[in-house]
């Protein structure tokens, strides 16, 4: 079988939920995961019986949890024909979707909550300060080193400078500003974020995404179903994926790590760059969102930091980004957050909602660039208004 | 889209492979994997660039491990299209090729690898002494003491003794005797059995799985592409999950828990259990097995005993079972032994090979029964030769 064209717009994502998010240490990860799922299971109005897939993120804190994926079916009552923990780090929001239409197109299931749940506290910064027994000796112990050398080769390359990711975290913030769910919701300048203390020079605290205790879920169907449910549905128009260890070559071949992930999607979907409305843009930190504009074929190298000047990136522009503020300003659900606001924004219901929206783009990126060998995955996915 | 009988017959296990295992302390999970996966990707003969789908069973022992799946595939020089690590405890080596099915229906992957591998030394034990708050008081601290419970209520309910349980152990040690792979070769008796020391009354050190250091793998293709591969093609015939934390209602009904997985895959497969020629049950301890026979409908409560002890699991009995010699005797791979042997089944190549088999079927068992709520997930694949 040649791609996966013939899955276009056959399945939709008919609810979401996220969880309360933010500094709650007195939750736990199962219970945000449940949480969550309950609001996305009443978002669209679904009976429970019907949901007979299951897909759980594995959250970074977790450790030691075999059957995680099973208990969070258990205590949500649902007996599942097909159930899984699934981990591809921050790319697991969009590839759970992926899984699920496949579940779906197989036949093995009729209706698939994905979820997810994280509780950060106390455990939850350690697994960040493990990194490869190669790396750690020089200081290199986690994303935001490694994040510091992929900034390093944007400027050195492509000459990105701090001012960039300035406007990129400015921008995100200013989305925050108007989402009354965001943890993160007073304005900033340029000049606090230039002013905010180095974290990893060249990257700033306010380049970086926000610990966040919480959790998210979403429900895949076919699209005839979710016509039924209550709410508009998100058609998955394309999906894909790609995974390397070639974390170098993305910048030499002028595009993006990611690009493979975003033409597959494309291809699926039958459009190009040009054609997405709106876009939600894995930024764990700021240079990834300088990446993904590349990788997915946004803009270009020596147009970048102009398309962020001139607002290309916000309400009104070209591509307007994380409308409800990203990792960054909104919160770090592992990108469930970011299918949550696609899919709104699909729906027309964002806090800052894009006019006349017919497709909406999702990105997903896992690092585990602190592991030997360093990896990374990326995924995209584009929803459809129907 | 009703059930799954579309996808029957049109994917197959083209390739498979199992590391050295054993005991091997110096031997990591990672290399486990890395050699069980080459050894199935030389067993088919495909060209590594074909393998565009990766999926890695998470192992007990592995801890914190994000991007596992995404590392696996970058030292074997695979930049999969879709790439994860899996749990559903003992139940993921079928799950993966469940998933494999998927993904190829959906066209996202054109041959995936599944792949496991665990080393569990020094700290493997240690996850199975960790249970529930509820139950570590009263000496309930894992997967034992838990089948203990299950064991306890076969006897009581439907007459199930140790001597049945002991007849399994020794038909699968003569299978074992014959598998030059096996950890466990020296036959035993029903005499051994009985005398052998009580690990959990009225579990003997003879009912118990091995631990193992080791790995295994399987590819997965369409049938067609298989055909042109070097093995005969294992089809993917039927194939069928059910996860529940309802542990207790199976023995109620009178089938068991991993009915409906049983019932899913015999509906793909349009098939039922009278058809199938041979079975690798999910042994972890001899009450599985017992479980397992009922469960999938292959005898009833009131045959069983005269089942077992009238040969019906071994060579030239109705259903020989374990022929490579289980969990129990040849080694646990957290079941891609199992999927190996149904493989070889079909081929013709078992070390105990049944004759002329079109069906061969394969159960896997993922308990968390230690956790709360205790779940259990179950798994069936019947795969069918051409």
């Amino acid at each position: 079988m040649a791609g996966s064209s013939h899955v276009r717009d056959r399945y939709a994502v008919a609810g979401i939920g996220l969880s309360r998010f933010g500094k709650l240490p007195g939750v736990s990860a199962l219970a945000f995961n449940l949480e969550a799922a309950k609001r996305a299971i009443d978002d669209c109005g679904i009976p429970r019986d019907e949901l007979d897939g299951v897909l759980v993120c594995m959250p970074a804190a977790m450790g030691e949890q075999h059957g995680w994926a099973s208990r969070i079916a258990a205590y949500l009552g649902i007996t599942p024909a097909f159930c899984s923990t699934m981990d591809m780090g921050g790319a697991t929001a969009v590839g759970m979707m992926q899984t699920a239409v496949a579940l779906l197109e197989a036949g093995f299931c009729k209706a698939v909550l994905c979820t997810f749940g994280t509780q950060n506290s106390p455990q939850g910064l350690m697994p960040q300060l493990f990194g490869s027994p190669w790396a750690i000796p020089y200081g290199d112990v986690g994303a935001i080193t490694f994040m510091g050398h992929v900034a390093r080769r944007q400027m050195a390359e492509h000459g990105i400078t701090s001012l960039d990711y300035a406007r990129i975290a400015v921008t995100w913030r200013a989305h925050a500003s108007r989402n009354p769910d965001a943890q993160m919701r007073k304005p900033i300048t340029v000049e606090d974020h230039q002013s905010s203390r180095w974290v990893n020079e060249p990257l700033h605290l306010l380049d970086c995404c926000l610990f966040t205790d919480g959790g998210g879920a979403f429900i895949v169907t076919s699209a005839e179903r979710a016509r039924d449910l209550k709410q508009t549905p998100a058609l998955i128009s394309g999906v894909g994926q790609v995974h390397s260890s070639e974390i170098i070559r993305p910048y030499d071949d002028g595009r993006g790590g990611g690009s493979e992930a975003g033409d597959r999607a494309y291809a699926m979907a039958g459009c190009g760059p040009e054609d997405i409305d709106v876009a939600q843009l894995y930024d764990a930190f700021t240079p990834r969102v300088v990446h993904d504009l590349i990788a997915y074929r946004f803009t270009t190298w020596d147009r970048i930091s102009e398309f962020i000047a001139s607002g290309q990136i916000t309400l009104g522009g070209k591509l307007p980004c994380n409308t409800a503020g990203g990792l960054i300003s909104e919160g770090h659900l592992s990108g469930m957050g970011h299918v949550a606001e696609a899919v709104r924004q699909v729906r027309g219901t964002s806090c800052n909602q894009v006019p006349d929206v017919t497709l909406s783009l999702v990105t997903g990126y896992g690092g585990a660039p602190h592991e030997t060998p360093p990896t990374v995955a990326y995924s995209c996915a584009i929803l459809r208004r129907p």
